[in-house]
């Protein structure tokens, strides 16, 4: 089994991967869909807002309103037209959310500390948190069926309400779950870069006892794309691969070598 | 097995009907979410529009970007935030649309006839189709691994789009497909109304061979839910019930005689 997780940006990239997908049945697809929320909450006039943790790691700001617009957007918008897009070249896509069916279950964030004009803040009462349970035997019930899962945020807190979670610490935990040999998450870069403007700084190797480093070299998302790697290696995947998606057979070009590979 | 429609007002008809499903197994919820979807379309300057059939039926022009905002409202929106209130009370829901795993597959309606300025002149190229199978099988199988399947718009055409359908009739659809006893069209009025300024003027019984007659008495939404109670019937529905949603215990009210009872 191969987890693939994938943005949210419904465009070139996303027809490759689906392309690409042709004739695999060992496949669960997750889903992000921040830049297209973004807009949307900026049309509703609601800028986004994040923070940095003193750990570098950036983060959504997600008060009642943000969970909204993050239904509409995630599973509303962006997983239904992916689900429609993959079932349009035949494939038996079936969209779902963490909510759905218990599917994620997560943690809720105590609080959130973060940097702001060089100081530690704390911030409370957000609906953000980590997945914690993964419902497997209803991934087995539609896998055995033959359909594909589509799987995106918000996950399900205890309490019965809507968490944001990062897209790829999720994949991670579906990935560690359902016991995946792969995780592949495909990007907008060709791999972990030492230098970000420099595409051929690329980092092809990573072992799990060095994993530190490359944290080190992350920044930005890519930060959050290691420790999802960790998290997944830690869970039992055999190997991650952080990989382009903006390239034909982007599935089949970091199964065979490209991206960076993390095991 | 009964097949309940309500309407997409997350509000306290919504936790009405959560409270009365506590402990039943034997139900399957279709929503809608159009007062919702009319909100987001001014929010986001896209007014909705509405044309109305000779016949009086009034329907959604669905062009692409009203299609979009369909997902946003119907499959982001307001089914998770009704998953989640389900779940919130221990009743193991999972969301769904036509779209995932071919739920709902419908025709595209080629061209839609409607009156303006006392003309009758005709829409074509509108999103809008009405269900011609349901993936019953999916539904068996979530049923029998003991989910509480909660069904929205859009359906899938056979070209691979998302359509939108009336949600009464896709409702009525699913009721006859799964060999329903019963379909409850839950809504803000106590059922068909001769005027319907006053409430007194109920029309509790509807003879299958007279539905003619009620199609004439109903006005506005109602006509659709007619349609939709002579679509189930005609589909092998024993009994179709429209009832208020505006009270405690509206199933149990519905299913203990009040509303208007269509047999």
């Amino acid at each position: 089994m191969i987890v693939v997780k994938i943005g949210g940006a419904v465009g070139t990239d996303l027809s490759n991967l689906v392309e690409d997908l042709q004739g695999r049945e060992d496949v669960i697809l997750v889903h992000g869909g921040s830049d297209e929320m973004n807009r949307l909450s900026e049309q509703l006039g609601k800028p986004p807002r994040f923070v940095t943790s003193p750990s570098g790691h950036t983060s959504r700001v997600t008060d009642e309103d943000t969970l909204d617009i993050l239904r509409m957007t995630y599973s509303g918008s962006v997983n239904k037209r992916l689900v429609q897009m993959l079932r349009s070249r035949n494939m038996n896509a079936l969209g779902l959310t963490g909510i759905d069916g218990g599917l994620l279950k997560g943690r809720r964030k105590e609080a959130i500390r973060y940097i702001e004009d060089g100081r530690i803040k704390i911030l409370r009462g957000d609906h953000t948190g980590t997945v914690e349970k993964v419902n497997v035997e209803l991934l087995e019930t539609l896998l055995g069926s033959g359909y594909l899962p589509v799987i995106t945020i918000p996950i399900e807190a205890e309490d019965g309400g809507a968490l944001n979670a990062d897209a790829d610490r999720v994949a991670a935990s579906i990935a560690a779950a359902v016991k995946a040999d792969e995780l592949i998450l495909l990007t907008n870069k060709p791999g972990l870069l030492k230098d970000v403007e420099d595409p051929s700084s690329l980092v092809t190797s990573v072992k799990k006892n060095t994993i530190d480093e490359a944290m080190n070299i992350a920044q930005g998302r890519m930060k959050k794309k290691i420790l999802a790697a960790q998290e997944a290696l830690h869970g039992g995947v055999v190997r991650v691969i952080i990989s382009n998606a903006n390239t034909d057979r982007p599935l089949t070009r970091a199964l065979e070598g490209e991206g960076t590979h993390i095991c």
